[in-house]
C-alpha cells in the first residue's frame, strides 16, 4: 500500500467527502464504493497501453451511451487533476484487475508495480450518478431495495466496432411502473455523461434477452405485474469488450470498487 | 357564413399560411384542418358562459396534461389577438358543436347566431403540434401511415375535479418501437403546452384499457410485435368532461376541425 500523500492545497477541497473517500480507498478501508461520498461522481476505470488507447478512445467515441468518458490521463501520467484533488489513478481505487492476453492475472489494491510510462487511463461514467437523480425524484430502485447488485444483460445490440474492440452492448435493468419509466427517461436524459436515457424498455426479447430472470452479470430482481423492465447502457460494456479483445495488457477497476471523483453528480446535468 | 374581413394590417402576417388557412376555414373551404398550414399550432376549442368558465379554467389548471390552455378570450370578446391576426373565434373554425344540457343541438359552420356577451373561449393545445415534432425526428405515426384517426381511450385515471367538471382522462395512443418510445418521451417533454410527455406506456390494462383493439374514440391501429403502445393525455378529455357535466350551454369545435393559430409549433418548445 502506498504511503498517503497529504494534500498540497490547504483549501476546502481537501476536506471534501470525495477526497476523504479516496483517502479511505487508498488506505484499503473500503469494501465497496457504493454509498461513499454521496453526491459525488464515481467512475469505471480502464487503463490501456498507448498503442491500444487510441482505438479504445475511438470505441468510446463511437459508443457514447455505454462508454461515456468523464476523464482521461495524459500518456504515462497517473494524475487526472480534472477529476480530483491530488488524485492518483494508481492508488485511489480500492482494488484493481490486471489483465494479460484476456485473462485476469492479478487483483491488487494498488497498481504502483504495474504502472508504465505508456499507459493511458480512461474514467467512464457510471449509473450511480443517475440512480441518485432517480432516487431524488422518489423513484424506487429495485436492486437497491432488495440489497443486491443491479441485473445486467448482454444484448443483441452491437456496439460500433473500433478494432480490436467490438462486441455487444451490455445493459442494466431497473423495473418501473410505466409513469415512473417515463419520468426516468426525462431524468436520465439530463445525464448523457453517465449513460443518459434508457436504450430500451418493455420488450426484452427485442434486444436478445431471452430470460429476464437470468442476468449475465449481477443479480435477478423482482419485476411486478404493473412494471416494465427499463434498460440502460452499462459501463460493463467496455470491460467486456476489453476482455473479449484479449489485449496483451490492460487494467480495470474491480466490480463495485470504483473511482470516487470530486465532480458532483449535479454538475453532470446538461439541463 | 360571415363576410370575410380583410386584414387591417398590411404586414407579412396577413399572407402567412395560418392566416390564409383561417380565411379558408371562415369561407367554409376546409374539410379538415389536419395538414393545413404546416408548422402552425392548431387548438381545440371550448366556449362556456362566464358563470361556468372559472370552474372550467380551474379544471384545466388542475389537469394541465389533458387540458393545456394556449389562449383564452376576455368575457364576451370573440377576438384572441395573442393567437392570431384578426382572429374571430365565432367564424374561424370550419365547424362547431353547440351543446345544451349535455346534448349536441347544432353543428353550424359559424356561431355568430349563438354568440353572447357572457361567453369565454378557451383554446387548448392539440397533439398535431407534437406529432409534427415526432415526424421531424423521423418517428413513424401509425394512424397517419394508415390514414385513419388516432385511437383514443377512456382510462381509469381520474382527472382532478373542479365541480361540475370531472371525469376520466382520455388518452391517445401511438405504437412505437421501444427505442422510438424513449425518443418520443424526450421530444414531447419539450412541449408541455400540447400535452407534453406520455402519461403511460406498455401496459394498457394498468390504466383501465381492457381491449386496445377497441378505442372509445377514433380508429384502431396496428400494433406490431416489436412495438409498445404509448399513451398521451388527449384534448378530447375536456370535451368529454363538458358533455358529462351536462352544462346548460357550451360550444366546442367539431372533431378534426380545429382552430389554426399564428403560433408556430417550434415556439411551444420549452427547451
Amino acid at each position: 500500500m502506498t504511503v498517503l500523500t497529504a494534500p498540497h492545497a490547504s483549501n476546502a477541497a481537501s476536506t471534501s467527502p470525495s477526497y476523504q473517500a479516496r483517502l479511505a480507498c487508498r488506505a484499503g478501508n473500503a469494501e465497496q464504493t457504493a454509498g461513499l461520498a454521496p453526491g459525488y461522481v464515481q467512475g469505471n476505470l480502464a487503463i490501456l497501453p498507448e498503442k491500444l488507447a487510441s482505438a479504445f478512445h475511438r470505441f468510446c467515441q463511437l459508443n457514447p451511451k455505454p462508454c461515456p468518458i468523464i476523464g482521461m490521463s495524459e500518456v504515462g501520467n497517473p494524475k487526472i487533476p480534472s477529476l480530483g484533488l491530488d488524485l492518483d489513478i494508481r492508488t485511489d481505487l480500492p482494488r484493481y484487475r490486471v489483465w494479460r492476453d484476456g485473462e485476469m492475472t492479478d487483483e491488487p489494491t494498488d497498481i504502483m508495480a504495474h504502472w508504465r510510462d505508456d499507459l493511458v487511463a480512461f474514467v467512464i461514467g457510471c449509473s450511480f450518478s443517475f440512480e441518485e437523480a432517480l432516487m431524488a425524484d422518489e423513484l424506487p430502485i429495485r436492486h437497491i431495495e432488495q440489497g443486491v447488485r443491479v441485473p445486467m444483460y448482454r444484448t443483441s445490440i452491437a456496439c460500433v466496432p473500433s478494432a480490436p474492440f467490438e462486441g455487444p452492448m451490455v445493459v442494466s435493468m431497473r423495473p418501473l411502473k410505466p409513469k415512473d419509466a417515463i419520468r426516468a427517461v426525462q431524468i436520465t436524459s439530463r445525464f448523457p455523461s453517465v449513460h443518459g436515457a434508457p436504450v430500451h424498455l418493455g420488450l426484452p426479447q427485442s434486444i436478445g434477452i431471452t430470460d429476464i430472470a437470468k442476468p449475465d452479470y449481477g443479480d435477478p430482481v423482482l419485476i411486478k405485474d404493473d412494471e416494465v423492465p427499463v434498460f440502460w447502457a452499462c459501463g460493463v460494456t467496455p470491460q467486456a469488450v476489453i476482455a473479449a479483445a484479449r489485449v496483451p495488457f490492460a487494467i480495470t477497476h474491480s466490480p463495485g470498487l470504483m473511482l470516487v471523483t470530486d465532480l458532483k453528480n449535479k454538475q453532470l446535468a446538461v439541463l
